[in-house]
């Protein structure tokens, strides 16, 4: 389509970054999309797996020639760096490109400089084309990493409206429903690692894989990560090789651990004292809280121990949304950050 | 207007009756409107105090002579029966009125027949324009008590996303914000009857009265209930004249006693085991859960021994709205029913 607007090629960069989510750290998802001089959408790319080539590149190769006087839209600002690949800078320079639409500024210092680097060579370099979309997509959590030298970690929980997450009797399959399950899992697929603590492991004997709906799993499985002194019980699920087994109490070792593995993009499943360890240590980035239109009156509560004794102290999220699950009468979910 | 459709009078009828809301049980409050011949409305009323005029005469005193071959848009089928007032259904015919829409039947056997006498004056009825709105409208308490005997019954709560309603210190003020608190005491100034345990108002000292924003108080305010065996300490802000206390721990009880009161319309403010108690006895029919996204970890939970003990019991609620209050990084609302 000719005349495609910088938003409209940023929207498309944007989703080529989201089909890659998962398969890069330690590297950035991003997305690139070239338009010819007309422009017109001549090439699409994004971020391969480590070791490979970078989005521009891959945009770039798809258009050829007629990148040539055409636009770069990148979700994030093209690198400068002599890193596995050579930079994209130069790659974009090579090939002819005379403006570049940048999402969000590269905040890691041996990257930066990319866009002096265009500048110099003549290229017009535009910053923050949708930056706040881009910046919670998926480059978020690479973002925080590189910005706080700590895994990006997501809490999610499941609980009734009155915060309860298993039944007076312990049991607790099905609070929310086949949507909010779903959910979950596609949100497993992409992250680089699963935490739970040994609590969770032994009440529930959980898989924490990431499944099809059909139960079946997923290509991609984030590393598994068990946190806690207690042994993982023998035959549980997980009771399998390709799990880490981290003995310790410290949210901070746990995420010094996974960082020295490359690991960018954590969810935190739980359970409540697990989950409360890292929010007293103000180590969660997001909550997620799936709330089933249910009431159970009694039972496990969905957090325990946060630090929190009086009123004032209370937690207060930034809420980014709040909807509703698989429609009427589904789950409630809300997203925000501490 | 000439020309308004019967949808958009049943609109100005409800509205008429939200403005009467509360001032009526045990009568129903009723608006209605009336179109005269070209569809031009003409007359406007709603239920007057016990006593007084009910809707349609208000309307029909307005109209005058332009009722003559006009339409009566009302929103609960017009009554036929000799109480403190003549029926309606005359009022309609003395009138001239050619056609009726109601917005819902009229399920009181006492009361009912309205519709068979108007069309055997030859005035055409339709039941059932704007059905849903109307039912769940300022009419949903008194057509629950009519259908089961019972007033209707609110569960409203505040709690975190881990539902809790306190710290673990016991300090409670502010969970909720602003306009969740303002919600709170609009729907107070609306009910009959507000109803809250020994427990809390021990713990907490709450006054119970509908207030504005600034603190001072309405000009409605439904009568106070204390539920328990404990008395209300001297000097609390209920230590007042004015408030029922039901020395019970019997739902079905003190929903017997606010009926002799002509009770139809019951806000139960908790704490978590009356809330519990009522929730086990099948005696709430509309929960309001205001949900601040926070979270505390440790506290009181805002439900206690609902009678659920495993999770096949779960109390599932039907949800008919989610909404987030007051703007962004408001609270979450969720009204369903049980
Ligand atoms: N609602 C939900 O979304 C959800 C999610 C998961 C689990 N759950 C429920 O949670 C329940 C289990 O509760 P839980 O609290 O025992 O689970 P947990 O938080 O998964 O595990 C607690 C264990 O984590 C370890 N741990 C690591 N760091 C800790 C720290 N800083 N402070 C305290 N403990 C730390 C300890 O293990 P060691 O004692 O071995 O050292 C502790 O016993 C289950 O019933 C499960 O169904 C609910
Ligand atoms: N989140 C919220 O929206 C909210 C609202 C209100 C209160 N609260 C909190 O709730 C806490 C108080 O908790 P609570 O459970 O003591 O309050 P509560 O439910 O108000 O009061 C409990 C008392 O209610 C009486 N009661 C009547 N029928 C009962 C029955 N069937 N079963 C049990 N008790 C019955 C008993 O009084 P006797 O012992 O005198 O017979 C019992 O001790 C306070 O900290 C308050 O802040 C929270």
């Amino acid at each position: 389509m000719p005349g495609t607007t910088p938003e409209q090629a940023m929207r498309a960069a944007l989703a080529a970054s989201v089909a890659v989510h998962g398969t890069t750290s330690p590297n950035p998802p991003v997305g690139a999309v070239i338009l010819d001089a007309a422009g017109e959408i001549v090439g699409t790319g994004a971020t391969a797996p480590p070791g490979g080539p970078h989005a521009e590149v891959v945009a770039l190769r798809e258009a050829g020639e007629r990148a040539r006087g055409g636009t770069a839209v990148v979700t994030l600002e093209p690198c400068n760096h002599h890193g596995r690949t050579p930079p994209c800078s130069e790659a974009l320079v090579a090939a002819g490109i005379a403006r570049v639409h940048a999402g969000v500024a590269d905040p890691n210092p041996k990257a930066a400089g990319g866009t002096e680097r265009l500048r110099a060579a003549g290229v017009e370099v535009v910053l923050g084309t949708l930056g706040d979309e881009v910046a919670t997509g998926p480059l978020r959590a690479w973002l925080h990493a590189v910005r706080t030298g700590r895994p990006h970690v997501t809490w999610k929980f499941a609980a009734t409206l009155d915060g309860r997450s298993a039944a007076a009797d312990g049991t607790s399959r099905w609070i929310t429903g086949e949507a909010a399950r779903a959910e979950v899992h596609e949100f497993r697929s992409h992250v680089d690692a699963v935490v739970a603590g040994t609590g969770t492991v032994i009440a529930d004997d959980p898989a924490l894989t990431a499944r099809y709906p059909d139960g079946t799993d997923r290509e991609r499985q984030p590393l598994r990560v068990v946190v806690g002194n207690r042994d993982v019980p023998a035959g549980a699920r997980l009771d399998a090789p390709d799990v880490l087994h981290l003995r310790t109490h410290s949210p901070d070792d746990v995420l010094k651990e996974l960082t020295d593995r490359g690991v960018v993009d954590v969810l935190l499943e739980g359970g409540p004292r697990l989950a409360g360890a890292f929010l007293g240590a103000q180590r969660v980035d997001r909550v997620l809280a799936y709330l089933a239109p249910a009431l159970l009156g009694a039972g496990a509560a969905a957090l325990a121990d946060a630090g929190v004794g009086t009123i004032s102290d209370l937690m207060r999220l930034k809420v980014d949304s709040v909807r509703v699950v698989g429609g009427d009468g589904g789950d409630v979910l809300v997203d925000g950050r501490p």
